[in-house]
């Protein structure tokens, strides 16, 4: 299997467009240990030919520019692309603009659950997909469908948010249900391997605990370092606990609760602008790494 | 006056995820005679650090990357960008997808018609766009306003189409009204210079003739040099009649019907992945500069 990161930063990208943090200036400046990021996606293949992304992000043609991986053969047709399908993890607009790069009615599968292709229905923008050709293919939490052959994935529920534009303010969980927000688990057929993605998440429980243990890879969302670094940053006005996403650092943090359970490799991934670990020579960054975990990055592909 | 071409392609960019004709597949394989080119957008300035944007294309977050006119200035607040406002001409997907990368609270101001703001706010991804920083300010044909201090801008209808994915099958012209396309005429108040930005027309009559007579700068609707040439390439199924985009070649084409109307510079913009003139050294291309026509291209910085 080959996992591609198309972009491991979270919403917004890393420099985000109106983020003048220092980390964010040295990006700009092109410092060699702050590299730029665009917005978090991984393409998933099991022969290098065929291609499934999970989540479209912003920066889709960007990236499918800077990855020869995702470009249609030189010996092929006239239309043709190595993309053929699309698997959502939520509703949010740095997982689902990338979806009006994908025009020009070339065939693929779109898999997300009903809540989130509710939200793409009610959008009449993303009609640019033409039905004649995309296929939208509804999930159900806990049930497996194949992506690509000889690939299954199962989405299954994570504590989360609802997506900041559909949030009700009157609601409880501002009317997040529990489909809002999944995560997705990978297997390849053939080998039975076992690899996660999960991009956003609020809460380490037992039950995730137990899911992933012994699997080869997991990307797992690292989007703050410290719950109240927007906050403390002056960026800001939200913590990580409000926006759905748990931190790396402190004694709820995903360093502390994933600690004990057995992944062969362990990713960050879905970095916010405002995360130290985007800085290869920062505390925050030597922290991660000798907890064990690496840090995704654009371009980086990994073969189970 | 600032004239900053951010991108110069038509919709899907140049080259297209999908599209594999000889001229993509140059561009791929960096061919210095046929640079890549992100979708169509220029950005305005007087003073060259206060800047509005005409059209927010979907490449809007790698194009602000690209130009350091469009960075937080070093010396800024934490939250800062020199971008003031944002122009719509109508509400094709290549024309209001990037407004989603400007999220995160930043003011600004978003002119355009009422039927594209109708369309907007019919659409709830674009409430990303935070209401407590975001005006929307509803512009009417042919009345000035400023999106910037000293600059004033009129809309003005022009021949056209509605948005592919707001088609009606059953009514007259898909239900195109007047203003689901228009032109800006912007003006230097200072100098009185004018200059035209028209990346959409389906036809060029007497009145537009007679209304850029005498203009500094023209940038307009390029994006196809024959007006089958989708279909010739065997890459489409419609004319450029049929998507509301006037050819520039043809006794019916713009180089014939712009010929005589006096115009300082003239460059052409919105150019689909289908034109040759995106080849610097190609027959079409020749015969554009000719005709006195420059091809507009990303990064490009005029001054008037």
């Amino acid at each position: 299997m080959h996992i591609l990161t198309l972009g491991a930063a979270a919403g917004g990208g890393f420099p985000q467009w109106n983020a003048n943090n220092a980390q964010c200036r040295r990006a700009r400046a092109s410092d060699p240990m702050v590299p730029p990021q665009t917005q978090s996606s991984v393409a998933i293949s099991l022969d290098g030919q065929q291609w499934c992304l999970f989540n479209a992000s912003p920066d889709l043609r960007q990236q499918i520019n800077d990855n020869p991986q995702l470009h249609p053969r030189a010996d092929g047709p006239l239309r043709q692309s190595p993309i053929r399908s699309v698997v959502l993890t939520n509703a949010d607009v740095d997982h689902v603009a990338g979806l009006l790069n994908l025009r020009e009615s070339q065939p693929f599968s779109l898999f997300a659950t009903a809540r989130v292709h509710t939200t793409l229905r009610a959008n009449s923008i993303f009609n640019v997909l033409n039905p004649d050709y995309v296929t939208r293919e509804q999930t159900q939490l806990e049930r497996e469908f194949a992506p690509l052959p000889g690939l299954t994935v199962t989405a299954f529920a994570v504590p989360g948010k609802v997506a900041l534009y559909l949030e009700d303010p009157a609601a409880e969980g501002f009317g997040t249900v529990a489909e809002d927000t999944v995560g997705l688990e990978v297997r390849e057929a053939a080998s039975g391997r076992r690899f996660y993605y999960i991009p956003g998440c609020a809460r380490v429980d037992d039950a995730l605990r137990a899911r992933i243990a012994g699997a080869a890879v997991l990307f797992f969302d690292g989007t703050l370092f410290t719950d109240d670094e927007m906050l403390a940053a002056g960026e800001g006005i939200k913590t990580g606990t409000r926006m759905g996403h748990i931190a790396m650092s402190g004694p709820e943090g995903s360093l502390a609760a994933l600690a004990d359970v057995a992944v062969e490799r362990k990713f960050y991934i879905h970095i916010n602008n405002t995360n130290p670990v985007l800085m290869r020579d920062s505390d925050a960054r030597r922290q991660v790494a000798t907890a064990g975990w690496e840090v995704a990055m654009d371009g980086m592909e990994i073969r189970l």
